[in-house]
């Protein structure tokens, strides 16, 4: 038996930072995913691959080490937590070694939501494979707390976007507002190596707040006020608005300290070629920039393309799927 | 007799923009000046020279064309009216031909306050020569007359500092409040062609602003606070805060809308190569950035110099001087 399971990656279109801080952001899950494919072993091993990025990993399930092994690195720990998750739900599953074989579409680190999107497919996978009879928000729920546990803090918005696919305004009450857009939301990603984890961003943001808060919550405001404006700019199709409020909010991110001479290049390089608009998606501090440029997609591909790691995304309203053979 | 002038330039630390939304603004004079020296003729010729620069120009004082004479180009316009405004205040002077010579230290268009210090400049020569008797203010106040007259709009910012040197805090009442700074505050300018003038700019942000009205009034509260805790950075001497919040100011005009991609990448540059703060200075597109780096200053200089042009500055505690030989 082969089980496969795919979930999209995300990015966010507005507000990220400010959420940090209780303000909302919207979000959509992109045509970029997470593949997943689980076949059982006759041993008691779990064993990982990673297409493409040379990563292999191998732990015997009877008898996991505290320490030093090999699903401690990077997104496998993911991995390894979800398939801890499932086994505390379901305790009465006997442990059965699996050859897990992952395929990733996007950059990881990049915060187009790789571990979210990894996390959802293997819980799905193993939902499964288990016969643990999950439904999708027991899955979107518990991938939350593998994100959760493996990051110490996690935001909603990815696991959620990767479980059901989609647009997402997430509202000041917390609340996840679905958003019906009917076009295709043609989008570049530009991306670069990443100098800081989401974390440190945080922590500079944080800093900056603390040192300059009657200067610094202003922004925030802003930063609400353009998401607001933006989510009504989303549902309408008004792409030129759509563009320009992304300019605004990129200027805000980066009077926050968390633009980088690359990105900022990127942004700017990506206008000149005639997009309408750029910003930092994501922490910053190197990752991703988008670019909505409708009409003008090769050009700004083709340019962006010449220096970074450039690619077209759309916005994916498939969440999670998962298929038997 | 021989008449001289000089008259220092300025430039904008904090506030520019939000200052036409009747926000507070930071600007300091600075040692680079435009002197202006008189010589009378003994025919009724006005001629003009401006050194460096090629531009010669020359009209009958006795009867001066209303279109398509030489003095309507570009800062020449400045030197027409003010002898014109002290010809109004002194009706009883004869007229008489003069040679003025011009050498403006500092790029014209850059945000530095060339046609205030050219117009106080003459002003203040003209004063001397036909004996006004005008006091520092009256200078200061028919300076700003000029300016008006001139351009349609003006800010009282540079003629005040073209006039009385030093630093000032325009406060939300227009009051001009003198700040005693005690160092040298050396800066860095990297200036590069300007492709919008400073009224273009102006509308662009108007335009943004009635656009977004909720995200933008935000933005100028947040330059606000920036420039009120700036003011006391300066006062302090906190050369650390007074870079972060120049970086945080700078942010907050890409927000606006008023940043290129050669500004953009001068900003990063400066503060790459050691610049504790990096923004534009004046109204943007295009124009000058100003970089503040004490103990980097050659660094910044060197890479800020390999693609546009880069020179230092100081603040100058000296306003208008003239000299009679």
């Amino acid at each position: 038996m082969l089980i496969t399971a795919s979930a999209p990656g995300k990015v966010i279109l507005f507000g990220e930072h400010a959420v940090v801080y209780g303000k909302p952001a919207i979000a959509v899950a992109v045509n970029k995913k997470a593949h997943l494919t689980i076949k059982e072993r006759q041993d008691s091993k779990l064993k990982a691959h990673i297409k493409g990025l040379d990563i292999n990993a191998s732990l015997d399930l009877e008898n996991i080490p505290t320490i030093n092994h090999e699903f401690q690195r990077g997104i496998l720990k993911y991995v390894l937590k979800s398939w801890e998750i499932i086994q505390e739900k379901q305790k009465t599953v006997p442990v059965k070694g699996l050859d897990i074989i992952l395929n990733i579409e996007m950059p990881i680190g990049a915060g187009l939501g790789s571990s979210a999107a990894v996390t959802v497919a293997t819980l799905s996978a193993l939902n499964k494979y288990y016969k643990a009879d999950l439904e999708r928000d027991e899955i979107a729920n518990l991938a939350y707390q593998v994100e959760l546990k493996v990051q110490g803090a996690a935001s909603p918005i990815d696991t959620t976007l990767s479980t059901y696919g989609g647009a997402i305004y997430l509202s000041t009450n917390r609340k996840a507002e679905k958003l019906p857009v009917k076009y295709e939301l043609p989008l570049i990603i530009g991306h670069t190596p990443r100098e800081g984890n989401t974390e440190e961003l945080i922590r500079i943001v944080r800093k900056r707040m603390e040192k300059y808060p009657n200067s610094i919550k202003p922004i925030f405001e802003s930063i609400e006020q353009v998401t607001m404006e933006a989510r009504e700019a989303l549902l309408e199709g008004d792409h030129e608005k759509l563009g320009e409020l992304m300019n605004i909010n990129h200027g805000l991110l980066d009077a926050l300290g968390v633009s980088t001479p690359t990105l900022s290049r990127m942004i700017y390089q990506a206008r000149e070629a005639g997009a309408l608009g750029s910003k930092i998606t994501g922490a910053g501090g190197g990752g991703s920039i988008i670019a909505y440029s409708p009409g003008k997609t090769d050009e700004v591909l083709q340019e962006l393309g010449k220096l970074e790691k450039a690619f077209q995304i759309k916005l994916s309203e498939e969440g999670v799927t998962t298929n038997i053979q």
